[in-house]
C-alpha cells in the first residue's frame, strides 16, 4: 500500500487547503493546534476543529490510530491528527497528559524553543536536559500513546528524550545541520541515534530550515534526504513540511513571542525578515510531494523508499503509538 | 530602631498565630501565599487574605514597603509581605509580573524545588541556569519591585540570578551546607558571592535545614551564625524560619509533588518521615525569636548586630526593594 503523509502542517485552515492536501493525495496530515496555548485554550481550537470536520467531512475527519490512515486511503479523505509544538496544555499537571490525549493529541512537543517544565528548547544558552516532571510526562505520554516530539528542543534534552522514552520518538519537522546550519536543524549524531532508536525525522519544508532558503532547490533537497537517509536509515525518514500557509506575520510573531518577553524576538527571522518567509517554488504547497517523488525517483531512490519517505514510514511509526 | 523581622513563615493562619507573631514583636513577616498556583489561585489567596486583615485589623495589615515595618512598629502591629515560593502565578506570561505586584507580592522564588519556566530547582540533576523567560521576568520584577528569592534554586541558577538581577536578591530561607550538607542549604561560595552584591540570606529553623535536625541545639545554631557572618557579612543575614506551624502533612504533601507527578516525592522527608518535623523546642514559634537573641548575645555578638541580624537587616533591604 502506498500512504502520503505530511507530519507537521500549520497553516491558516480553511477548506482550500483541505483541497489541496487531498489533490496532493495526502491520507494524513499531523496539524499544530497549540503553540503556546493552555489547556482550556487548547480544548477552545478541538471546537474550532470540530466545525472544521463538519463542515468538510467530504474531505477531513479526526485521526485517532494508523488505522484513520487506512480508512482516508479508502475513503478518499484526510485524516487529521492533532499536535502540540508545545507541552503548555498539560501545564503544571500529569493528570492532563490523559486528558489531551481523550480530545485526540497525539503528539506533543517537550518544548518549543524556550525551557518548558519538561526539557530545554533549542534558543536556550544551556541545556540541562529532561527535568524530574519531563520524565514523568514522557513515561505518561508513552503509557496513553502520544508520541515524543523534540524538533524544536536543544540536543541534550533529545538525547535524554530518546533513552527515556520507551517508545520511539520523533522529530517532525526539521532538517540535518550538516545540509544547512540552522539552530532548529540536527547534528548527525542525533540523527543516527533517532534512527538506531526507531525514531523518525520529518524533513522540513520551511524556508529557515533549508539550504539558501526560499532558493533552495528541488535536486538539493533531495540529495539532503539521500545524504540523511545513510546517516539515520531511509525507514526513518518522512515529511514533516511545515507548511504555514495563509497566515499572516501577526502568527509568526505569536509563536516566536507568546507573551513571555516585553522585547520582540526574531527566532529563525530578524529584524530586517521578520514575517513567513516564501516557500520554494517546487513546494508552495502540499502538492509539492509530487515534485518530490519525481525528484528522489532520479536521484537513485527506489519505489519503495520513496513511498516510505513520503508516506509509508511515518504510516509505520504510527502503528507504535498505541 | 529595633525591628524584628520573620521573612518567611507559612503557617496555617489563624488569630492564634497572629497573636503569638505579636509577642515576638515581630513587626514584618513575609508569608507564602503560593507554591504552585496559578495567576487566578494566587488572587483567590489574596481574598482569603483580605478576610485575614479585616477580621484581626488590631494585629495585622498588608505591608507594602519598609514603611509598613515603620508604621507597624508605631501601631504594634505586624505588616504581612506576600510572596510566592515559585513563580507559577505568573503563568508564561510576563505581563503578570506587574499585576502580581499590584496586588501585593513583593518576593517570588524563581523555582521551587523542580526546572521552572524561569530557572532550576536544586532538585534536579542539571542545572542550566536562568533561562530566556528568567532574563525577561528578572527584569520586569527588578522594575517593578519584586524581590528575586532564590531559596529552593539551585547553584548555578541562583550565580545566575545574583549576575543578572540589578538588585540585590534574596535566599529567603535556607542555611550553609558548611554545617548542614542539605540539597536546601547553601555553599559558600555562593553565600560570598551573595553577601558581596548586598543579597541576603534568612536563617531557616526548619528541622530539615538543620543540623541534627529536630535535635539541633540553640547553641549549634547561633555558632553557625557567627560562622555565616564571617563568610557573607553579619549585614546580610537575617531570619527567615520556615515556619509551617500547624498544617496537617497533607500540605507538605502539595508542597512537594504539586500535580507533576503520579508517584509520591518525598522532598526533605523520606519515606518514614513523610509529614513535617519537630521544631526544636526552642523555637517551636517565633517566640523563639527570644531564644535567639539570648544565645547570639552569648555567643559574642553585639547589640548592634544581634538587631541586624532579628530584623534591622532585613528592613535596610527592604528599602532598597522599590
Amino acid at each position: 500500500m502506498k500512504y502520503r503523509i505530511d507530519n507537521l502542517q500549520y497553516c491558516n485552515w480553511s477548506r482550500d487547503i483541505f483541497q489541496i492536501n487531498r489533490e496532493a493525495n495526502l491520507d494524513a496530515v499531523h496539524v499544530t493546534l497549540v503553540y503556546h496555548e493552555d489547556y482550556n485554550e487548547f480544548i477552545q481550537r478541538t471546537k474550532e476543529w470540530k466545525k472544521f470536520f463538519n463542515e468538510n467531512s467530504d474531505l477531513i475527519f479526526l485521526g485517532k490510530s494508523f488505522k484513520d490512515i487506512e480508512k482516508a486511503k479508502l475513503e478518499k479523505k484526510t485524516a487529521i491528527f492533532f499536535g502540540f509544538q508545545n507541552c503548555s496544555p498539560i501545564e503544571d499537571n500529569i493528570a492532563l497528559v490523559e486528558k489531551v490525549h481523550e480530545h485526540g493529541c497525539r503528539f506533543m512537543q517537550l518544548t518549543y524553543n524556550n525551557q518548558s517544565l519538561l526539557a530545554t528548547g533549542c534558543y536556550e544558552k544551556n541545556d540541562s536536559g529532561v527535568t524530574n516532571f519531563g520524565r514523568e510526562a514522557i513515561k505518561e505520554m508513552n503509557r496513553v500513546g502520544i508520541v515524543i516530539d523534540m524538533s524544536h528542543s536543544a540536543e541534550k534534552s533529545t538525547f535524554d528524550a530518546i533513552e527515556i522514552s520507551e517508545k520511539p520518538i520523533a522529530i517532525t519537522h526539521a532538517n540535518p545541520s550538516f545540509w544547512f546550519k540552522a539552530i532548529r536543524n540536527k547534528s548527525n549524531d542525533l540523527l543516527k541515534t533517532l534512527g538506531s532508536s526507531g525514531g523518525m525525522l520529518g524533513l522540513s519544508l520551511y524556508p529557515h530550515h533549508l539550504k539558501d532558503g526560499s532558493n533552495c532547490t528541488l535536486e538539493s533537497f533531495c540529495e539532503m534526504t539521500a545524504k540523511t537517509a545513510e546517516v539515520m536509515g531511509v525507514k526513518n525518514i518522512g515529511i514533516g513540511s511545515d507548511l504555514c500557509i495563509n497566515h499572516p506575520d501577526s502568527v509568526v510573531d505569536w509563536m516566536r513571542n507568546g507573551t513571555w518577553s516585553k522585547n520582540k524576538n526574531y527566532g529563525e527571522g530578524s529584524k530586517n525578515k521578520p514575517g513567513f518567509p516564501k516557500q520554494p517554488d517546487w513546494f508552495l504547497d502540499a502538492r509539492g510531494f509530487n515534485n518530490l517523488e519525481i525528484s528522489l525517483k532520479k536521484i537513485g531512490f527506489n519505489e519503495d523508499e520513496i513511498n516510505g519517505i513520503l508516506g509509508n514510514n511515518w504510516y509505520n511509526f504510527y502503528k507504535g503509538i498505541n
